[in-house]
């Protein structure tokens, strides 16, 4: 099946969309060691290009020049060469480079930028540079997107939002432009939600769904979490439960979009794999386990034990895919009814402190978080008003883990969404993505923690993606239930 | 006329022959920190490119490499951020390139190198570099090229010449592919008459003489000393009056080698202004003068006095246009024939010291040099036995200022052999470019003083030109009067 599914996957590969920003800077006259900082106005992603001239006397000798590219104001001012973070320099966007001739020069990588910073590092003569321009590139046709209806700070974060996805939709869903460009599930599944209500590119949902079911699976049975695709397909090497899990929810989100029953069909064989390795971690509670070679991501937060909530995970995507498949009368829609209803039970007798009321962490090691309140909660595992008091609580309680990824807090808005607390969803919303529009964001980042705005995972904030896919749902969560809802 | 000139020296772009070269280097596994030093076998002009591989795990971050070009074994280890000489730094032959995805890579500059070093400036992951290509590009066709008949020394040096010659042959004779790559005419000139006994590119001399052609002259009517053609053309800013007689020179030369007197006709307006010019140059006492605005090379010995070598150059060309216009019976042929007359005797009252008996530099500033005695015997204000004596007495004196260039090298070869004197002409190519090839000289330097060699006319040895056009006439020397001549 992977030739297949990899053969759909090209056909489905997008044109790409392209954008000409011409910042307003004029020509400028420069000598060695001079600057200039190009403003495009907002978050880009694409080929910036410019035109080298001479004033009066031709150079004769090359110009040699450092660029670089900034996703945010204050990179303009970081010493990149002070770098000393977990993940590899060379995603800093920048470039030394060499030009022979006047003239236009193209450089021919992709950035993603709002500044562009230009140094002079040798020239025999003055030098005139003029005619900047960055051929932005999208999947997304800006043409689709219907105009937002909501008001206040909410039309901002939706605007915000929208330039997030629009700038990680290339060939695929990319996770970040600026760094670690590869598709990733957990990603894909949140921007391909929002695409559904902004920018609607079906081909692109289903190249990167192919592109997975076209995965080499570990021994378990289990997609990996990610997979590159440019310029050659290679299956990732990191296999993730809940983001196998998810691959699923993916699909069938894209079933109940599209109602592309032939596309269901065709990656059911995938689902099936994918639904039947989960069931065979279950331990005899009936709790899911994680096998050797596998892993969970949940969140970030450093220490988090994650059983319930891919507990959680897992009644989420069995009760999806039961949805599905009673939908289209599928002969196995009894199986996975009947596995949720068992997974279901479990939670409730084995993952729930009645003492404290909440869900917590137990099979593992005893740890109260949001994150298990929140996948129990849209695992359907509690309803209702104890559903509302345990999420709630969980929130405001002084001993649980929080949510520290966007990824996380994108379904603690699900939740409270799910249990129709739209006025605190909307508050959420507006505390945390409104801090970084705050901070001046055209796109929303990677990380983001309000307290800690130096934060990074990589132990230095010069490598964070700041235009980031899993931070992109807030304009999902407005155009579909807040945009003229007038709340 | 300029747009006819420059018309037709578009008609005559060469085509670039192609060649590719394989080095002997096997695939390299590489980390953070290694390096990997690739040998060509040659010195060669052009492209390089090479296939970035990964090693059991896809690389998932750009891979920045430091890819440093050298024409010579010693370039390998200099260090090239040290540098602090007199011309831009961005000729030094260095790149830092990101490479975003595994596959081939085509770097696009064009590069004059034997040897070239990558060092893993940063990369996540293990690479591995294979298929290490060098497309060299050059104008002369090596087809044309006939066997050199001559032995012992004078075949290496005849090859390491016409390496030489053949590297600095692309669109225009160049000056030298690694840096200056504009067209002289000092060098035009000695390339051209090479090219005649060698590649034998005719289109490419009339695209240069075309080229000079269509420059714009100064107020004085002297076209400049070199012109820049790529990617646009633009009139050189430096008149050189000697530099301006050998243009006159090169169209003699080349209408003596294809008796085209179409094109010698076509150019004759431009000879004609050349030598109304000079001629205006003339004191009360017929000796030549350098005008306000003008200047003159011959040769780069510090505090070289150039009147009585201009003078030379002056007759020398004056003699080989009335040579010319003689054999096409041209009406102005008494015209020249009257000036070179008038010259001559000049030369001989005001320049021949009879006390000293030789040629000094009387007009300006009294000075004995080389340089006088060799424009002379050129020029034909001396000749005979008296010639040999004053031009071997020069070479030999300890108190005259002697030949420094390759360039001024090759004049003193030429009058020997003016003279007859080929044995002592063999002995001098073998004396001054051997030296060379014992330093493992692939081609001739822009730079050679066997005492000093670590001379840099620019202040840092680092920026000098390694293959460097005015050093290739030792193949013209040897193939029109050494080769199968037994001596």
């Amino acid at each position: 099946m992977k030739e297949l599914y990899l053969k759909k996957a090209d056909e489905n590969l997008p044109e790409l969309n392209e954008d000409i920003v011409i910042p307003d800077v004029p020509h400028t006259i420069l000598e060695k060691g001079n600057d200039i900082v190009i403003d495009l106005g907002n978050h880009y992603v694409g080929y910036f290009s410019f035109n080298l001239g001479y004033v009066d006397i031709y150079i004769d000798a090359p110009v040699r020049l450092y660029v670089k590219f900034c996703e945010t104001r204050r990179e303009l001012d970081d010493e990149f060469s002070t770098y000393d973070g977990l993940l590899c320099e060379s995603w800093l966007q920048e470039e030394f480079i060499n030009i022979d001739f006047p003239g236009v020069y193209k450089m021919h990588r992709r950035y993603a930028a709002r500044y562009i910073k230009i140094k002079v590092l040798a020239t025999p003569k003055k030098i005139m540079l003029s005619d900047f321009k960055f051929k932005a590139v999208s999947s997304a046709d800006v043409a689709q997107l219907k105009n937002c209806n909501c008001y206040d700070e909410l039309k901002k974060i939706d605007s915000v939002a929208v330039n997030t996805l629009k700038n990680c939709m290339h060939r695929v869903f990319e996770d970040g432009p600026k760094r670690d460009r590869r598709l990733w599930i957990g990603d894909l599944r949140l921007e391909a939600l929002t695409n559904y209500y902004t920018f609607n590119n079906l081909p692109l949902v289903r190249r990167c769904l192919y592109l997975f079911a076209a995965a080499d699976t570990n021994d378990k049975g289990f997609i990996p979490g990610y997979v590159y695709e440019n310029p050659n397909y290679v299956s990732g090497y990191w296999f993730l439960e809940d983001y196998a899990l998810l691959f699923v929810a993916s699909v069938c989100d894209y079933y109940n979009h599209t109602e592309d029953k032939d596309m269901f069909c065709e990656l059911y064989p995938v689902i099936k794999k994918q639904m039947d390795a989960m069931h065979k971690t279950l331990d005899s509670d009936s709790i899911v386990t994680v096998l050797e070679g596998c892993d969970v991501f949940i969140d970030w937060c450093q220490g988090l034990e994650k059983i319930t909530s891919l507990q959680g995970v897992y009644l989420y995507v069995l009760s999806k895919l039961a949805d599905v498949l009673d939908i289209i009368d599928h002969e196995d829609k009894y199986v996975y009814a009947k596995r949720y209803e068992d997974a279901q039970k479990s939670a409730e007798n084995m993952l729930y402190d009645k003492e404290k009321q909440a869900f917590i962490n137990a099979k593992d090691n005893y740890q109260y978080s949001v994150h298990s309140a929140v996948w129990m909660i849209l695992g359907g595992a509690v309803t209702g008003k104890n559903a509302e008091r345990i999420l709630l609580d969980s929130l405001n309680s002084y001993d649980s883990v929080k949510p520290f990824t966007p990824y996380m807090h994108h379904y603690v808005v699900e939740a409270m969404v799910k249990l129709n607390l739209l006025k605190e969803a909307e508050e959420y919303i507006k505390k945390y993505w409104n801090g970084m529009v705050e901070l001046g964001a055209d796109t929303f980042y990677e990380a983001y923690v309000p307290e800690n705005p130096e934060f990074s995972p990589y132990k230095d904030r010069k490598i964070n993606s700041m235009c980031h896919a899993w931070s992109c749902t807030p304009a999902y969560f407005i155009r579909k239930y807040f945009d003229n809802a007038g709340i």
